[in-house]
C-alpha cells in the first residue's frame, strides 16, 4: 500500500508510491545537450556581461577580463532591478511592492563543456565562496531581506539551453514563503522541545542509515522521508548553524566534496537528469524581523537538490502535496556507490 | 519596473514581468497529440476498466456497457486505495499513514476524438453533475476530508499520452495544504471585516473590468491579480456559496457555459496550450474539523485554471514563489473574444 508522508519541517503531504525495486533506468533523461553558439559565460567573452560585481581570479589578471575561476555578473535581462525604492502600496484591494532587488548570474567555471559536478572540489569551492561573498555584499543593503541562491540543470529544470554551467543569485525584499514555512515550524518545535528539529532529524537519518546517502566529516547527505520528487536528496552541514555565511573554511571544502559526490551520483544513475539546487538559509535579520529573533536557536540551513524526472500535474498544484513514485529509501539504496 | 503582487488569498509573492505587450505566439505550444491505440475510456471499451462507480446514460443502457455520456471508473493504477485503515502512526521522528483515499478516472465523453472545450454546453454539464455525484457520495465515507478533483489537458500538464479526455478525482484523508492556506486567510479576513474575502476581490474585478475575461449570471472569470502562470484563469460563482456541491441545476449549466468558453479563448488565443484545472473547493465538516466551523461564511469555492506554456525552475521551487511573464491584465486583453 502506498504512504501519506509528512513532511516535518513544512507540515507537507506527499504519497509515496508502494514500490520495494526500482530500475534507475526507468527515470533516465536525455542528456543535457549544450549550444554551441555565442556563450557570454565563456572565457573571453567578459565584454558581452554587464560588468562584473564578484570574482576569483589569477593573481596579477584584472576584472571583466580573462585569468578568473568563478565570475559574477548581474543578470542583462534581471527579474528584479537593484535601482529605486520598494514602494510598498496598495492597488485597490491587493498589496505590490517595485520589482527591487538583485539578480544576478554565477558562471562557475570559465568552460562551457563542464557541468558542477564535472569541476574539481577546488572549483566547486571557488563556486561557494562566490556565494558567500555575494550574500556578505548584499546584506548591507537595507532593503533586501533574503538571499536566494539556485540552480537550474537541465533544459526540463529550467536551464537556458545556451547551458553554460551557471547558479543564480537573487536578493529580495521579502522572505520566500517556503522558508518562512520552515522557519515557523523551526520554531514551534524549539519552543515545544528546546532543541533544533534539524539536528534531531540529522541523529536519526545518521543513526538508521535508510535513507543515508553520503557523509564526511562536516555534512551529511540523505534523502528526506517525506521526499516530493524522486531521488531528491538533502545536504545538512552535522554541526548547527542558522546562516550559510558563517560556514568556515574548512566546510567550503568538505562541502564542496560531498556535493559533487552526490551530483555525481545522481548523474550516473540517472543517466544526466535535469536537477534544481537551492540554498534554504535563514533571512537576514532586520528591524522588522523581531518575530525572528530566535532563529539562530531554531534554524539549520541547508540545500535541496531536487531531479525533475516527472512531470508535475494538477493534483500538485491543486493540493500543494505532491506524489513520489520512488520512496526515498529506494533512492537512496540507488544512489549509494 | 517589475512589481512584486501578494496573492491576497494566500500570502504568495509572485514577480510579474513589467511588459505592456505580448504576442501570445511566443506562448504557443506543440499542439495535444492523441495516441490511436486502444483506449479503455472509449465507448465499447467499458470491460477493459474497473466496474463504473457512476455514469450518466441514456435510458435503458447497462452499467458497464455503451450508451453514456459521462462515466467514472476507479483509477486502475490508483495513488490511494478504498480499502484499510488510515492508521495514523508515527515512524521515529515522522508522521504518516497508509495511503487510504479513492482515486477515480471521469471520462468526460464516450469519444476519444473531443476536448472538454469541444463538448457541448450540455455535456458539459454532465461531467460537472458527475464531479457534483461523486462529491455527495464520498462525503459518506468518514474516513476521508477532502475530494480533489483536477484535470490534466496536455503531455506537459501530466496527462497521459493516450489522451482521451478525463478528470480526475481523489478523496484525500486530510485537507490539502494549498487549500489550508486559503481557509486560514479567509477566516482572518472574515473576523475583521465580518465580510467574504472572495465576495470582496469579485466586486472588484467587477468593477474594474481590466482583468475580467467572462462573465454570465451566475459566474465570472478573471486573471487573477498575482496570477503565477501567463493566461492563469480563475472562475468564479458571483454568488457566495461555500460548498461546490450545493450549486444548484440552472448554476451547472451556467458554469458549463463559462467553463467552455474561457477553455475555448484559452485553445483558440495560445494554440491549444498544455493546462491544469482544479476545484478549490472547501473540506467536509468532521467532528474534529472544529476549526473550521466559520467555514460556510469564510470559504467560497472556485475552479483555477492553470496554462503550462513555461518551465518551473529552481527559483519557485526554492521560493515557493513564481515568476509570471505575461501581467495578468495584458493576459485578459489578450484572452477577450
Amino acid at each position: 500500500m502506498s504512504q501519506m508522508r509528512k513532511d516535518v519541517f513544512t507540515g507537507r503531504w506527499v504519497i509515496t508510491a508502494e514500490t520495494t525495486t526500482v530500475r534507475p533506468s526507468d527515470f533516465h533523461f536525455k542528456k543535457f545537450a549544450r549550444e554551441t553558439t555565442f556563450c557570454p559565460f565563456c572565457e573571453t567573452n567578459e565584454a558581452s556581461t554587464p560588468p562584473e560585481v564578484f570574482a576569483i581570479r589569477k593573481p596579477g589578471s584584472s576584472p571583466n577580463r580573462p585569468g578568473w575561476s568563478v565570475r559574477v555578473v548581474p543578470n542583462s535581462n534581471p527579474r528584479l532591478r537593484i535601482e529605486g525604492e520598494l514602494g510598498r502600496r496598495a492597488e485597490e484591494f491587493h498589496d505590490l511592492m517595485n520589482g527591487v532587488g538583485a539578480h544576478e548570474i554565477i558562471a562557475e567555471t570559465p568552460r562551457h563543456d563542464r557541468s558542477l559536478h564535472e569541476l574539481e572540489i577546488l572549483e566547486i569551492s571557488d563556486v561557494i565562496r562566490a556565494y558567500v561573498a555575494r550574500m556578505v555584499d548584499l546584506e548591507g543593503d537595507k532593503r533586501m531581506r533574503y538571499v536566494l541562491i539556485f540552480k537550474n540543470h537541465g533544459e526540463e529544470a529550467g536551464a537556458h539551453t545556451i547551458g553554460h554551467s551557471i547558479s543564480q543569485l537573487m536578493a529580495l525584499p521579502v522572505t520566500p514563503g517556503a522558508v518562512k514555512t520552515k522557519l515557523i515550524t523551526a520554531r514551534d518545535y524549539f519552543a515545544l522541545k528546546e532543541r533544533c528539529i534539524y539536528c534531531d532529524v540529522l541523529q536519526q537519518e545518521l543513526k538508521g542509515r535508510k535513507r543515508l546517502i553520503a557523509e564526511n566529516e562536516d555534512f551529511l547527505a540523505f534523502a528526506p522521508f517525506a521526499s516530493r520528487f524522486p531521488f531528491e536528496m538533502a545536504v545538512f552541514p552535522k554541526s548547527h548553524n542558522s546562516a550559510f555565511s558563517r560556514i568556515s573554511a574548512g566546510q567550503v571544502e568538505s562541502l564542496a566534496q560531498i556535493l559533487r559526490d552526490v551530483l555525481r551520483r545522481l548523474d550516473h544513475t540517472l543517466g544526466g537528469p535535469p536537477y534544481n539546487l537551492s540554498l534554504q538559509d535563514r533571512p537576514f535579520l532586520r528591524p522588522r524581523a523581531g518575530y525572528w529573533n530566535t532563529i539562530d536557536e531554531d534554524f539549520h540551513w541547508h540545500l535541496e537538490i531536487l531531479p525533475q524526472v516527472v512531470r508535475i500535474t494538477g493534483f500538485e498544484w491543486a493540493s500543494g502535496f505532491f506524489y513520489n513514485p520512488v520512496p526515498p529509501e529506494i533512492a537512496a539504496r540507488c544512489l549509494l556507490p
